[in-house]
């Protein structure tokens, strides 16, 4: 059996060193954009448009769709939704296309655009992203977003408990520091992931900003088992055998 | 009392989201150069001229320069030395000026000019650099140099332990989770650096250029209680008590 490498990008600013044209990406934006797609897709929304450009987003709120929207941690005035996975429900996404202002999103997606696929993973679809992952002929980098281009815990952990699962099949290995790193944080953090993410930044500015009560949510596991994919640059939620 | 920033820096791809003018920058390169070059002030070497270009290192050679030259683990045909720290003996290096020839390590001194100062940090010196450090009134920023931009594991683990003496004193305190990480990683190797770096990248590459006979002193503590220090873009090693 061909055994498949798996490598973790920690950020954005190190992306140019991993690309592989023959690389499933997985994106990993823990708190919250990667949680918050997967809650949309797994509550019925149909398509997701990323955008990198607030005006953009304002336009396209002129013009009908529903518009997610936010600046380090705050609603922009014109849209109908933040960050928070919780404000995606069934009854406002249902069967909608939700516009996506997202600069640093749009920036890692533009940058993936090389590799075979593009996903989004979190620890809310992880069984079945991982399942299907190995079902898969090809490498994988799991693609941290960080935090303005910085390190941080909660994509990392997430990463190795992503890792965890790909090297204990038969299909992947790594040679790869971040990832040894990765899954020795998830060793730390997976006893109880809410409390090792006390310690983490972004928890921190959620907390001041009253955000954070999502964010044991964000860190369960298999609330869906949709699988965003991104296709022609917009978002698709699409169920393994689908994809 | 005021306390300081401590912040860990994972790459030089990173480093323009850390710069401080106030902050003393410590840069680790534990495998090797970092190790080599506290060796060598160790066994009395006078100065170290960092340049990036081989073509110069080449030309210092000629006007009766000690060379230290390596690329990717193999000593250049016309250097005296390559990267071992067992290479810099006192009966080779003591009183002598040695020009080290390193496009990452001079990118990486070129990119610290900008804070308060710049010091070499490994397990050699450890004890000394972080009393030293404690004793200053300074935020710290420890620059783990990694290898071609990615995140590698030795500099990081030494980072984290240069990270767990500085916040046990009272003078520091972090929000940085490059930092948390780090701690945590080090937590995993500090009953056996040697063993937890087998599985680090740098050491399969030593070990396939029959390099790592230094690997087991390069992740020792205290061999010298002397601070390599960048003055002029020129390396200096001190005593605490001189810097």
């Amino acid at each position: 059996m061909v055994m498949h490498k798996l490598e973790v990008c920690f950020s954005p600013a190190l992306f140019s060193r991993f690309e592989n044209p023959q690389a499933i990406v997985v994106i990993i934006d823990v708190l919250r954009a990667s949680s918050a797609i997967c809650t949309a897709f797994a509550n019925g929304a149909e398509t997701i448009v990323p955008v990198a450009d607030a005006t953009e987003a304002r336009e396209l709120k002129k013009k009908g769709y529903l518009v997610a929207a936010e600046r380090d941690g705050l609603v922009l005035d014109f849209a109908d939704f933040g960050n928070s996975p919780f404000n995606f429900t069934s009854e406002k996404v249902s069967g909608k296309t939700i516009v996506y202002s997202t600069t640093n999103g749009t920036r890692i997606i533009d940058m993936s655009a090389v590799s075979y696929r593009t996903v989004i993973g979190t620890f809310l679809n992880i069984t079945s992203l991982t399942n299907w992952l190995v079902s898969q002929d090809h490498d994988v980098i799991l693609f941290c977003a960080g935090w303005k281009d910085k390190f941080n815990l909660e994509d990392s952990i997430c990463a190795g408990a992503i890792a965890e699962r790909l090297l204990g099949s038969t299909v992947f290995s790594t040679i790869c520091d971040s990832t040894h790193a990765s899954l020795d944080l998830w060793s730390h953090a997976k006893n109880n992931p809410v409390q090792y993410i006390e310690k983490a930044a972004q928890r921190t500015r959620l907390h001041n900003n009253g955000l954070d009560d999502c964010i044991e949510f964000c860190l369960s596991s298999d609330f869906t088992d949709i699988i965003p994919v991104i296709i022609n640059g917009q978002l698709k939620g699409l169920r393994p055998c689908d994809l």
